[in-house]
């Protein structure tokens, strides 16, 4: 089975001011839609960065892939790998280092998720089916809380609203777990200097006495600021994620901090695992198939991390409905993903590329499709409609520190910042 | 798709006296026929270890795993991993430490081994296009040399002849090189002192200047022997196989050695891998789909090791072409399989539980099969005969020492030995 034609669709959505270690978010988050399109009638989805330094290696990768068929992984691989030249940078520069590995890995991921959705749809079977098969019927997501602004400058308030202190943390984790059920709390810090971002975690902890607790400050914090917090929030967080930066940095926080350490910035590709097993920098490892090389080599990474006693969750970025489905059939199929999973979908807020009703949350949860393929259908309308958001838009990459800079011209960029 | 029944078969075959550390191959090699008939009316092979211990293993897994789909191989592995409970032992002990891992991975083997050819065969595709696709049109293989006696005691010489000396061992090889065309050689040592095997190999340099050679003794040497070896066969040999036992053993000489070190011995499960890489006691591994949990399992495999600069070959013990026919999928799937890999197959001398003509060696390589699943036919007629052989031959159990000390009572197992 061939492919026949890819179609490339680069789409904006609404997004609310949520504010990081980089800055904050812009008014719309970019993807990047992927359509494979067998000459056997069959089509397969898959969902990137939405960059435009990364849109235009998608495009000539689905150049490079055309006419080679849908299980020939190793050779699309090789020759994407042919296209993709040097690393490509994220300006935001929150998910680590740019090497030329990991720029392959993000460009070929889309691809091999669509070709295990047209996989699964020529046999009758769930993409989770391809990986293993399903050890769990649903795969817990945790409730991903960002400080934020009320609304973007110079926009009415979102129905979201601001959330800049414990207190209004407390009530912004009340929304999202009403809304979604879920049971672990993830707040994104680096926002605030630590101590402010201590008491949040507190305020959470009394307010959600069993939720399991994550703090994620994006490495903006120095070894010893680090090791500080760690002990301040011992027993309450489930792991702490990439308080500073590089993998000697992780180790020596490792070395003292009551709570395993979690990453998605020091370890983003394969590169990274031996030091940074060597140095024992890291206790969990936040995968994300978007840069580790999509579902079949996430699998393969779950069982690197399980040979050397690395516990899995999942990273996540702002995206769509055809994520979040390929999210869950990976972590369905992977016995070692114990902990729940980040998403950004209360923040897509409805909007998405998918037609409604295959995916949902229940109890936190979303039930892994049974359905063959990824689970999901392109809507058309929606997809039309975000892609001429994307060309008003303006946005053809993300920038957060930039936008920050239009209201707040000092922003720092130093690092470690505390 | 279900699994309605399966058939497992033990059977036995003629083997020459082939000498190694442990002693001497027995009349008769034993191997056990995996058949998974589905609800659906298809037939997936496999092929796996023949020793009692192991075949009883087999035979509850095959109970414990009826009724579960052929792509649930988390759980088929869960419920095999339930049954399997203690580590099993072989007599022969030339493939390293029995640990409970490892057994459920030789159980599991097969299993896997028949869905994928199920699969392959549902949807019309060869094996190793469901582990990747191919990057090799035909899987290179070594001629895999043994000293060896000219007969069973009491029995006419065999075709082979007698392999004792250097110049027997040359000639060995020219006889296996004319008849498949290998282009690279191995030596199974550890029989004769390390001093009359260098001889052997500096023999085979001067018959074929150009081929890669390794030599094997099993772990037979202590640590000073292997290096003393190591630096005699310098720019000779392509790796040294198993010199020394156990990783901090292959670790000291690993360190002195001018040439890569291979394992099949110190290196045999999952656990292993860590303290192996921590203490860089190897360069290449002889994998093995029948220990290391099946195919899937051992693209796996193939990753952690391109992460950690660990060169891949493949190992091999006396088996039929269902083995030679997965391991040759899993060869040509696997990028870093860039060596050529083991193979008993000469010593089959004919012998086969499938019908002629899927598998045939060119140029010493056996070309991918194209045909669906593993793209092999079993032979009953051949099947029924080779089970006859086994009931009747009296074995249940390989045991090559026990067979030379028939006719060398003081036969030493003491370890090292020189």
């Amino acid at each position: 089975m061939k492919i026949r034609e890819i179609t490339v669709t680069p789409v904006a959505f609404r997004d609310p001011p949520l504010l990081n270690a980089a800055g904050v978010h812009e008014p719309w988050a970019l993807r990047t839609i992927v359509e494979i399109h067998t000459d056997e009638g069959l089509t397969g989805l898959g969902e990137t960065y939405g960059d435009l330094a990364h849109l235009n290696k998608v495009r000539e990768a689905a150049s490079a892939i055309t006419g080679l068929d849908i299980y020939a992984q190793n050779q699309i691989y090789h020759h994407i790998s042919a296209v993709t030249g040097d690393a490509i940078s994220d300006l935001h520069g929150l998910t680590g280092a740019a090497t030329k590995e990991k720029s392959i890995d993000r460009v070929y991921s889309p691809f091999e998720v669509a070709c295990l959705d047209i996989q699964g749809k020529a046999i009758g079977r769930p993409v989770c089916d391809l990986l293993g098969g399903p050890v769990r019927d649903s795969v817990p997501y945790s409730a991903y809380l960002f400080y934020k602004w009320p609304a973007h400058p110079g926009t009415p308030a979102d129905r979201f609203g601001q959330a800049l202190t414990p207190e209004e943390i407390v009530t912004q984790a009340h929304l999202l777990i009403n809304e979604y059920g879920f049971q672990s709390i993830k707040l994104k810090g680096g926002v605030f200097p630590p101590d402010q971002e201590i008491d949040a975690i507190l305020a959470l902890r009394a307010a959600f006495p069993t939720h399991p607790l994550r703090l994620d400050p994006n490495a903006l914090w120095s070894i010893e600021t680090s090791i500080r917090v760690a002990h301040a929030l011992d027993r309450t967080l489930e792991y702490l994620e990439d308080p500073t930066s590089g993998i000697p940095g992780m180790a020596a926080v490792a070395a003292k901090a009551p709570m395993p350490l979690a990453t998605n910035m020091c370890v983003v590709t394969y590169d990274h695992l031996p030091p940074a097993i060597a140095q024992s920098a890291i206790g969990v490892l936040l995968s994300d198939h978007h840069y580790w090389g999509g579902l079949t080599r996430s699998v393969q990474l779950a069982r690197l991390c399980e040979t050397f006693g690395i516990a899995l969750s999942m990273h996540s970025n702002s995206h769509l409905g055809i994520s979040l489905a390929a999210m869950t059939h990976l972590a369905a199929a992977v016995p070692n993903v114990t902990t729940a999973c980040d998403t950004h979908t209360p923040w897509q807020d409805g909007q998405d590329v998918i037609a409604p009703g295959a995916l949902r949350f229940t109890d936190g949860s979303v039930p892994v499709p049974t359905t063959p393929g990824l689970g999901i259908e392109l809507d058309r309308d929606a997809l039309a409609v975000m892609h001429e958001q994307y060309v008003n838009c303006g946005l053809t990459a993300r920038d957060d520190t930039g936008y920050i800079r239009r209201f707040d011209p000092t922003f720092p960029t130093t690092r470690p910042r505390w």
